[in-house]
């Protein structure tokens, strides 16, 4: 037996405080195994979904499986093809089918074994099947451990942009398996860290720090200090959706990097940059953005880019998608409202300010730091 | 001008309570001239979408566009095919086709202007769209206006049975125009009758002999009466959907007369009885078995029967649905848990209690009272 089958190594436990939609992630080593002790505590035992991509499923499909069997529970798997183009309305589709035929009920829960797109996809199902089945996340990649873990996004894709469907739903819990990211590829793992950073860079000055310090452990996967990095992560997100779960204001400060991030990623069709390396890109230029208005010091620029290229992340965004076309991608973002983009500026490291921008001046402050006139 | 161009007549308003979802519903004849005035004050002007579907739209879909682009919306309209066999995933996916490419914000309302099926799949569709858009309804059947109106349910189905897929998610205005009933085919208006003297049977009991002493004038289309009808029946179904929203235990009361309607529509194919009539027969054998359990009194099922019947209800199981296949399509209905069913009795007019009740024991008490020895 390996050491992953045994019970887990002590970890930590975090309430997302929701009122009667509150739950607990828990973050740790080897808490895969977990997930069968886990399930069946929240939900009893009975019919289970699991569902992955064959990426995902090949790694840690039967470690959990038979942690849920051991558990009394009753599994089903389904397996949805990788890759964010299958994150659409066939794959839903298919969850649908197969758990019907199933038989499932109301109270038979439904886990999320994956990423951001699993997650995603499997979540819009659970909060729609039977109009709401129990939903448990046991996310594999850094960006959804500390992205989708706590806000109960979920959804899909459409032709005309990503994520334009979906609905806000809570899991009933969430499982951060941080043994997962040892086998992560190098470059999703500084896709999520680009989320690492965007926390500190917006709510905590010192975390940032920390981040600052200790990048080289970060980057070494230690263990302890990813801990930390996934549990304050998930902490500042929670305080935010707290104080706004389905995103009437206060919660876009999350889209921070993410206006220009999203039109970098459209106009590249979603194949040069990963979402992390957009945003990172998206950062760099909104605190650019905010230093050239004067809502903060060029330090707090320099400092965030610094710090995003020493993990390995881009910053200068491609001057060949200068100009109109970037700002109609801009402008072409779902937050938009009439025309001008609520954008997220820095107010100092730790602290945001919303702006209303045109997308034209969006794209004219991005010439301008192209040009290195910034 | 016709009159129905002009201000509406005077309209009762209702206001359904669930904190921060709380919503009103007008009733009203002719209250579909007010719809562009209604939705403008709620959502302000811009861009508008109205679902119907090919009958309704030539009878109503030019008044409520007039309507709304008086008031200064922009209107989009989508027609998705008429039949319960289209509340699917292709209408679903239809609407989100036609609204994204028409450039939908998040406060763009959806209006569903139509009975049950384009309720349900655009209340889901503006539940879903882009994590949740403004939806007004505007039901023109009288079983949209008791039932749809009121709880929130929206959804499409699935292969394996009906309103498997969807969302609680609750309008922000409810328009029900009365003069709507006028075009409506007969049995269509019977079927939503059914729903009418369900909320008497077990919510109250004055109510219901109203019904008994009125129900000529109802059959008459007396507008006033119809009013106090679909009043009343909304005023009920709110007291149950705000004591229990999601359907956790209480709410399931209004499934009174749905376990064995639902068998009954599914063994047919849902193409012998509309939904009212199955439930009609459903809730004249749940006031059978709650009599047969001595939960009331033989009166009570007495008058349950004779009224539905006046009202040109069916009230008897066809004999060649009873048996083994009845039961398991008892037992197949979604709101079964670990084998039993929670049927749903009359505990004397106006009051319920739950029973958990086997589907074979459902089934025997069929064949009983179908051979008259009940």
């Amino acid at each position: 037996m390996s050491s992953d089958t045994k019970a887990p190594v002590p970890s930590e436990s975090l309430r997302v405080e929701l009122g009667e939609r509150s739950y607990s992630i828990i973050i740790g080593s080897g808490v895969l195994a977990a997930v069968g002790a886990q399930v069946r505590g929240l939900c009893g035992p009975g019919r289970v979904a699991v569902v992955t991509n064959p990426t995902v499923g090949k790694l840690y499909l039967s470690r959990v499986s038979d942690s849920l069997r051991s558990a009394g529970c009753e599994v089903v798997t389904v397996e949805i093809p990788d890759g964010e183009e299958h994150k659409n309305l066939a794959s839903l589709g298919s969850i649908y089918d197969r758990l019907l035929a199933a038989g499932f009920e109301r109270r038979s829960p439904v886990v999320a074994l994956g990423g951001g797109v699993v997650g995603d996809v499997t979540g819009f199902a659970a909060a729609t099947l039977l109009r709401g089945v129990p939903f448990v996340q046991v996310p594999t990649t850094l960006l959804a451990q500390v992205d989708s873990s706590v806000g109960g996004k979920t959804g899909i894709n459409h032709a005309t942009g990503k994520n334009l469907i979906g609905a806000f739903y809570q899991p009933q819990l969430v499982l951060a398996d941080l043994e997962t990211l040892k086998t992560l590829p190098r470059r999703q793992f500084l896709s999520g860290l680009a989320e690492v950073i965007k926390y500190g860079l917006i709510l905590d000055a010192g975390f940032f720090a920390l981040l600052e310090q200790q990048l080289d452990r970060v980057l070494a996967l230690d263990m302890d200090l990813l801990r930390q990095l996934v549990r304050r992560s998930c902490e500042l997100k929670a305080l935010v959706v707290r104080r706004d779960e389905r995103e009437s204001d206060y919660r876009a400060i999350l889209n921070f990097g993410h206006t220009l991030g999203h039109a970098v990623e459209n106009l590249t069709e979603y194949k040069r940059f990963s979402h992390g390396e957009a945003v990172s890109i998206g950062m760099a230029f909104a605190a650019a953005f905010s230093a050239v208005r004067g809502y903060c010091g060029r330090e707090v620029m320099q400092r965030t880019i610094t710090l995003l290229q020493r993990a390995g992340l881009p910053v200068d965004l491609p001057p060949e998608l200068l100009g109109e076309r970037l700002a109609r991608a801009v402008a072409g973002d779902k937050k938009a409202a009439s025309g001008k983009v609520k954008f997220v500026c820095l107010a100092g490291l730790g602290a945001t300010r919303f702006e209303h921008v045109s997308s034209e001046e969006i794209a004219d402050v991005a010439a301008q730091w192209c040009a290195g006139r910034v």
